[in-house]
């Protein structure tokens, strides 16, 4: 835990310092132990959805052709350097769901470099993280969010959170979620967890349609306390907190059977996501403007949507 | 047809000019006109369309149990001022078609007002139009878009156009939709044809797929020769070049069954059309960061649709 030391300004909170990088060979050590870290992640979230796709019993007309499968990983690389790997995954349980890690590096455009804390004196930047988005078979099992990120430019912080958007909410589901995530936040500042719960609930937020994503999460974003360990292990944890929180809401409902009607609701729920992230989310639209990987970026979008 | 006289610059097309308006009276006219005019090409397209749900024969499984359809009308209004009509139609050939009629004025916010002519000296605005986007049941059906309006500012004039995008293009419809448009603009004047086809291959272009939302057709704005009734009847040309152009590969195409393999790529086809509306389409970005109606404006997504 950090004190206010290193606030840089009177506007911003404390754990949104601009601590100073440490010198190239520490700066790699922390670049390899993130990376292998997001790795990790990716592998027990992969191997906890495969477990799902196995366990789940139900027999419903619209899956009971699908097989229980397995992740497809596709590598990519970054013309402007770097590049990822994603795992997707279509299944019976799983409609569509994708798992992708990334190590890119590069120059900011003047103008982006602008709005990027440190990038103002240079638009080098480094980035590596993992971002998770899952689209279910079933309209009683809630869609899901997931990404984390290291972020380096002349200042270095972490950013990341999970968002829940279910078809039809439970308050017991919501609340699941929800606490999970707080009671990972406060375990390490109890400033942490209002302030990212608002985050999301302001970042995920339809304008043209004056209604939230989902019901919520945390998102947070140039996290540095001035301590860097603390903040690797906190992205580490809201990581692990992820699978805590989502696992079981999977298992709660899978073998439940849904109706057309359900269906349908859920297809037109799904319209919303992609009016989101095409219209507002700021990871789609940098990606996509920059050249990024379309089918890493796109990766988000359902498999199957509607508009009424 | 006119002469380069009322050219404004070098640098702009002669047809773009930026003739003073008339007096109000005639002003009040020309709105009338315009109002009246969008809302009879609304009544012929609509019963066209209404007419192919009759004619068409096929039994096909996707559509067996749809009876003939006809559209649904919506009155809608605009705080700001104004409001327009939708017209809806989800039937047994078109899954769903919108049309929608509009009248709006009020101000254009100061950044916008700079980009618009005549609307930097006074951001007051008036704007009357037509829109239509048709999906097809069928995936061998080209999708359609079509739209025309009428623009007052301390400038007026027109714009307008029309695009095919068929799922599986055929070099025989593409030809037929093209020339219909070309005889209309080189009716008008031969400098029409050239600029406003190319005007649309690069305005209905997905810059991140790196590929083209369909097949083209034309694009104008800004059209005002110095001679208002020649550019009001161009733009009533257009409207009707438009039923002639697509009407008949509707009833080309409309009675031949299809595979589920077209209906999967008809799907994917329509998410870069969604892409499109959403990322780039300065109409849909423009309506929806304005408080326009959201229903009218995202009436162009389609019904159902897919990414793999």
């Amino acid at each position: 835990m950090t004190t206010a030391s290193n606030n840089p300004s009177e506007d911003l909170p404390w754990w949104r310092g601009t601590s100073p990088l440490p010198g190239e060979d520490e700066l790699s050590v922390r670049k390899q132990r993130a990376e292998d870290w997001f790795r990790g992640l990716r592998d027990r979230i992969c191997a906890d959805f495969e477990g799902l796709e196995r366990s789940c019993t139900l027999e419903h007309p619209q899956t009971a052709r699908i097989e229980p499968s397995t992740f497809k990983r596709t590598a990519w690389d970054r013309p402007q350097g770097g590049g990822g790997v994603m795992s997707v995954m279509k299944g019976r349980v799983f409609e569509k769901v994708g798992v992708n890690i990334s190590v890119v590096s590069g120059e900011f455009s003047p103008e982006f470099a602008k709005t990027i804390p440190g990038a103002d004196e240079n638009p080098a930047f480094y980035a590596a993280g993992i971002s998770l988005v899952a689209h279910m078979q079933s309209p009683l099992v809630p869609a899901v969010h997931m990404n984390t990120r290291m972020i380096i430019t002349t200042k270095g912080w972490f950013g990341g959170g999970a968002d829940l958007t279910p078809m039809r909410p439970r308050d017991a589901d919501t609340q699941h979620f929800h606490q999970t995530l707080q009671d990972t936040c406060d375990a390490q500042h109890p400033d942490f967890y209002p302030a990212f719960k608002e985050w999301c609930d302001r970042y995920f937020f339809l304008p043209h349609r004056n209604e939230p994503r989902g019901v919520g999460g945390i998102f947070y974003d140039y996290l540095d306390t001035g301590e860097w360990e603390a903040d690797f292990a906190f992205t580490q944890a809201i990581g692990e907190a992820f699978r805590k929180a989502y696992v079981p809401l999977v298992e709660q409902h899978y073998n439940t059977p849904w109706t057309d009607e359900d269906r349908q609701h859920q297809l037109q729920r799904r319209g919303r996501y992609v009016e989101f992230n095409l219209l507002h989310d700021r990871g789609t639209l940098f990606g996509l403007k920059t050249g990024g990987n379309v089918e890493a970026i796109l990766m988000s979008l359902p498999p199957a949507v509607g508009w009424d």
